[in-house]
C-alpha cells in the first residue's frame, strides 16, 4: 500500500483553510471518542435504560446535544459504543495469543481475554436492542462482519504458523467461537456468573480445543494422526 | 416416588372448602396462563418497551391489577412468558426428532425447530433483561438447567438408540447447542435474518455432533466403559 502523502509543515500554515477543517475533524473526532468512552462506562454499569443523555454528556464533559449531533439517539449512541468495543475485545483476544504454542493455550487465551470484561454482553445487548430498531442494523453487521473476518484471519495464520491441524473449517470454528461467546455469556450474566465462571463454561462449551482431562471424562477422543506418535499428546 | 393420594368423588362433595379451594387453584392457573399467552404474544411483537401492562391485560381480557397479583412487574411477566416458551421449544425441537435415523437429520430436526420461531430470541432478551435484574435469576437459572438437563437426555436417548458415536462429552454437545442457538439468533435476529438464514447460519457453526460411521470421522470416540463389552453398542 502506498503511503499517505506527508505534509510538511510550511504547506500547512495555521491560517490554510485546509488545515481549519483538518483541525475541526480531529477536534471533532476527540469529542466523538470521548462521548464514546463515557458513554461506554455508564450504560455497561447501568444499562441502556439507567444512563441518560444528560448523564453521558456530564461524564464527558460535554452538551447533550453533542451527543445528538454526533449520534443523533441514545439508542445509536449506545449500539455504536458496544460495536466500538466489542472489536476492541477481538484485537486484545487476538493479541493474548501470539505467544502460545498449542492449540489447547490458544483457544484458553481467547476464552479468558473475552470473558475478562463484560464486552461480550454488553455488544450482546446491543444486538437485542437492534432487533427493534433496524436502523441500526447495518452498523452491527458491518461489527459482525469485521469480527468474522478479523477472526478467520487470526485462526488460519496461527494454524499455518504452527502447523496445527484444524478440526473443521476455520470460517466456522470462528463463527461458532463467537456464537458461543455471545450464548455463554448471555446466559452467564443473568445468572450472576464470575469471569471465572463464563471462562469455565466457554472452555467446556466450545470442547475439542479445550479439552483438559481426558481420562476424568466418560468419553475420550482419540486423533488417530496423534494416537500412533511417540509424544502421547491426545488430541487437541 | 410414592404416587400421589386420590381422592374419591364422595370425598369431594361441592360444598366441600378443599374443593373450593382446589376450583380457585385451577382458576388461578387458567388466568395465569391466559396471561402468559397474552404477554408472550405482545412482547414477541413489541418487545419490553413497547407492550405495557394494561395492553397486556386487555389482550387476556383481564384487569391490570391480575398481572401485578400474579406476576407482580412487566419484567417478572416477560421473563416468565419467555422462559415457559424457550422450554415449550425444546420440547417442540424433541419431538422434531422423533422420527429421524441419522445424525445429520437429527441436528437438522433440532435447528429447524428451534429457528422456525423467535422464542430463542424471546429468551435470550429475557436473559437480557435478568442481568440487571438479578431478582428474576432464579427462574432463569432453573429454566436453563431444566433445558440443558433435557437436552442431554434426549441426546443421550437417541444416541443409545442409533448406536451412533457421538464426538463429543454428550452434556457439552448439549450445553453447546443452546449456547449456539443463543449466540446465532441474538446475531441474526439484530441483522433482521429470516428462519432460513438463521436455520443455514446455526447449523454451518453447530458442524457435526455425531457419526454412524467413526472410520470417516478425524476422531473417533471411545467409551472405555462400553468398547470393552461384547455388544459393541456405543456409549449413552
Amino acid at each position: 500500500m502506498a503511503p499517505k502523502p506527508v505534509q510538511t509543515a510550511a504547506e500547512t500554515p495555521s491560517g490554510d483553510p485546509k488545515h481549519a477543517a483538518r483541525a475541526t475533524r480531529s477536534a471533532g473526532r476527540q469529542m466523538r471518542s470521548r462521548l464514546l468512552d463515557a458513554a461506554s462506562r455508564l450504560f455497561r454499569e447501568r444499562g441502556l435504560a439507567g444512563a441518560s443523555i444528560s448523564d453521558i454528556a456530564a461524564a464527558a464533559d460535554a452538551f447533550p446535544s453533542q451527543i445528538t449531533y454526533y449520534f443523533r439517539t441514545k439508542e445509536a449512541l449506545f449500539v455504536e459504543a458496544a460495536c466500538r468495543d466489542m472489536l476492541y475485545v477481538a484485537r486484545a483476544a487476538e493479541q493474548a495469543t501470539l505467544r502460545v504454542h498449542t492449540p489447547r493455550d490458544y483457544t484458553r487465551a481467547l476464552v479468558e481475554s473475552v470473558t475478562a470484561t463484560d464486552s461480550v454482553a454488553f455488544f450482546a445487548e446491543a444486538l437485542t436492542l437492534t432487533r427493534r430498531r433496524q436502523d441500526l442494523a447495518p452498523l452491527v453487521e458491518r461489527t459482525i462482519e469485521r469480527l468474522h473476518g478479523e477472526g478467520l484471519r487470526a485462526y488460519s495464520n496461527q494454524i499455518e504458523r504452527h502447523g496445527w491441524n484444524t478440526l473443521r473449517d476455520p470460517d466456522a470454528t470462528s463463527r461458532r467461537f463467537w456464537a458461543v461467546a455471545i450464548g455463554v455469556m448471555v446466559e452467564g450474566y443473568a445468572m450472576g456468573r464470575s469471569a471465572e465462571e463464563l471462562c469455565a463454561e466457554m472452555l467446556r462449551v466450545l470442547g475439542e480445543q479445550a479439552t483438559t482431562t481426558p481420562a476424568a471424562a466418560r468419553l475420550r477422543v482419540v486423533d488417530h494422526g496423534v494416537s500412533n506418535s511417540s509424544d502421547g499428546e491426545t488430541s487437541s
